[in-house]
């Protein structure tokens, strides 16, 4: 009979302690689905006397995590600590050292880390396993490592961030500002207490280089990603859009040519009647395009402590069954940084919205400098007209070059034409 | 080094055929996959002279896929032939017995036989992979089977036929009748010369007893579920249905609860704005329901050459990566039958359309019926009214008993009142 499998699990909050209950109290269901038994091990968090609703005696507890990863009291490492540097990334070092495979939820660290961490992983033949970094409640990085294998994947793109997702959904149904859905947020612990990083769009562009390297077969190229935030949407753009036919949503896209691979995270205009428009809430959604499935959609929760705990234990049971899969899809060797095309190439259409002061002329300068650098216009939409008082003005421009577009919108802020910093969102036609 | 997978292809029709070519012109690409070299080494089908655009110079060809099955030159046995009995099965038993692992579509022979074939597996450690048994292009057996492996499901559902889903979609987009719709649909090459099987709902059924013994951890029990099919849809269902704000899908859908599982086909009335109402053509997608990861939704085409071949050739790059998991998730042994909860005891909603005489009285006769039975009425709609002729009566229902509605439709038809055939609809309120 295969011994039990210790695992040791390093961050004990929210996702750590659901993971080390459902190892004690799912125990049975778990050891079938394994196929050999499975027990919580060894444990390590900042404070051991706080109460988290779990049954620690039995449980080795280490007061570092390097010492856990090196213990030969655990097996799997399992890393739900958080943050790029130390002491996550020391830990999953030291447990790869010592022969122990690894699964984590963290996407700073592989963000950053990622292909070092793989070779480190494939060089003594080990498992690093991080289905729960990207979407926990769908198994995406399964899907497109393994069950997409055989595609070449030319586009993934998705709404990777709950709290974004949720902010502009609430915004959508309640027709309140920003500032104001997110201090709620907050309140209701949707959002966190500093939020830069989720509104921001960073959150969305460690999960996007992570998808975008198992679906490429290159090393995850976090600093190679245009990243914008949802801070400037307002319930004007989110009204617009709808008349358009659209929904805001905070994409992260990542799309293959023979040149490189473009990576982008920014709010988009995302047409209704798409299967990202209807994604609401905290629910996340990818979409994978291959040569040979065409599109395929998943949608599920993104992150919370169910969602993410359901992750971390597929990826430990992965380990028991005893597969090692690349930890993105390709041999570690073969992880190339990516040709990184640059944002001003992009080519797509957009919306613009100018806030302006209504007097003679205006629309003409906004239509003369997106002339000039050869922008044009589908069609603009102008609300209100009280004349001296600021409007906002909507243009929807047909497909233009990035870079072409920054300086029309430039030149417009210089013209003088503009009561405040011009909005603009990207129209997205999947 | 290790060395060469060998894969063998029985069955060269269009999907076949796609495996062998993707195998052959995709080799570089898939070698990296999979971690090793795969080669195309034999192949069997009725014909070897039909050209079929792939190469075979270099294959081995054999007559008799048994043949095949049992020879050295073949390392995995790819099983394309299709039919529950003869040939395929004999195939597929002599190459688990030869020790050698299978990858197959064939949902009819898993569907009758999959117990017995996953302990003949089991008992030689051997993977028996079906991923392209239920909609190809999306990864759905390795989705519920891994990576949603730390839940438990309670349910499981979906559109999991695109023949049916183009006709139902066609219907309400052209407003045209059924058989109508099937003949182009038969032009076009989108349904069978004879449709029976994809359009009474037993290819439905076939994928949803595959897809709930991987959710539930149960033997493929296929004589345990409710088969209805979309032949008595007709264009007043569609738009009484949108009225509602429904739409009309073949469903299939498994529930399991402490008595048993619940397993049944039929058109449902899906609610618009659910992930599943929205799924149009001949694009499948299925739910997928647990404890930990809440409601998780995956939407791709379901058959065809490409996507269809994306799932063999991901579960043929599972073989060449080693791992071998248990083929419905569970060991062979725990596979029991089921207990199955009878359709009489299905608790639903429902849509009843009758064809009536409009004559006085009639109402009251229906609505003595269904109230003899408990059955209480929440809406009801008559859209004409020309004396003496015959006019279609809609009543939704309140959640009931299945066996009480069957037995009120009984009464309405014997008290003389309607003019044909009574159309049920249930409706799903996911």
């Amino acid at each position: 009979m295969t011994a039990p499998l210790k695992i040791g699990i390093a961050g004990l909050g929210t996702v750590g302690a659901n993971v080390a209950r459902l190892l004690i109290e799912q125990s049975a269901a778990l050891n079938v689905r394994a196929g050999r038994k499975l027990t919580f091990a060894g444990a390590t968090a900042r404070d051991k006397r706080k109460d988290r609703g779990v049954d620690l005696s039995g449980v080795e507890w280490f007061a570092d995590p390097v010492a856990m990863a090196k213990s030969p009291a655990i097996d799997v490492f399992v890393e739900l600590m958080g943050g790029e540097g130390d002491p996550a990334k020391a830990a999953v070092e030291a447990a790869l050292a010592a022969g122990k495979p690894v699964v984590t939820a963290n996407k700073a660290l592989l963000a950053h880390h990622g292909a070092k961490l793989a070779a480190a992983a494939e060089a003594k033949g080990l498992a690093l396993n991080f289905e729960a970094a990207v979407a926990g409640g769908i198994p995406i990085i399964k899907s497109v490592r393994e069950g997409l294998a055989a595609n070449r994947l030319e586009r993934v793109y998705g709404i990777l961030n709950g709290t974004c997702n949720y902010i502009l959904t609430t915004m959508e149904s309640s027709g309140r500002a920003f500032g104001d859905v997110l201090a709620e947020a907050q309140k209701l612990g949707y959002a966190e207490a500093d939020p830069t990083f989720d509104i921001g769009g960073m959150d969305t562009a460690h999960k996007l280089c992570l998808l975008a390297a198992v679906a490429f077969g290159n090393a995850p190229a976090l600093d190679g990603i245009h990243v914008e935030g949802i801070e400037r949407i307002t319930p004007h753009d989110i009204v617009f859009a709808r008349e358009f036919g659209y929904r805001i949503k905070l994409l992260g896209v990542a799309t293959r040519s023979d040149g490189g691979i473009e990576q982008r995270v920014h709010p988009a205009m995302v047409p209704l009647g798409t299967p990202l428009a209807d994604v609401d809430g905290v629910y996340n959604a990818v979409v994978a395009e291959g040569d040979l499935v065409g599109k395929s959609v998943y949608e599920g929760r993104g992150a919370g402590a169910g969602p993410t705990a359901s992750a971390v234990l597929a990826d430990i049971l992965d380990i028991a069954r005893g597969p090692r899969l690349p930890t993105f899809g390709a041999p570690a060797a073969s992880l190339k940084r990516p040709a990184i095309t640059p944002m001003g190439d992009h080519q797509g259409a957009c919306y613009l919205r100018f806030t302006v002061i209504d007097r003679p002329g205006v629309i003409a300068v906004i239509s003369r400098c997106l002339a000039d650098q050869a922008v044009s216009i589908e069609s603009m939409l102008q609300r209100s007209r009280a004349p001296g008082e600021a409007v906002p003005v909507v243009f929807i421009t047909h497909e233009a070059r990035e870079a072409a577009l920054t300086r029309a919108i430039k030149a417009i802020v210089t013209a003088g034409v503009v009561a405040e910093e011009p909005c603009m969102i990207r129209m997205e036609r999947f």
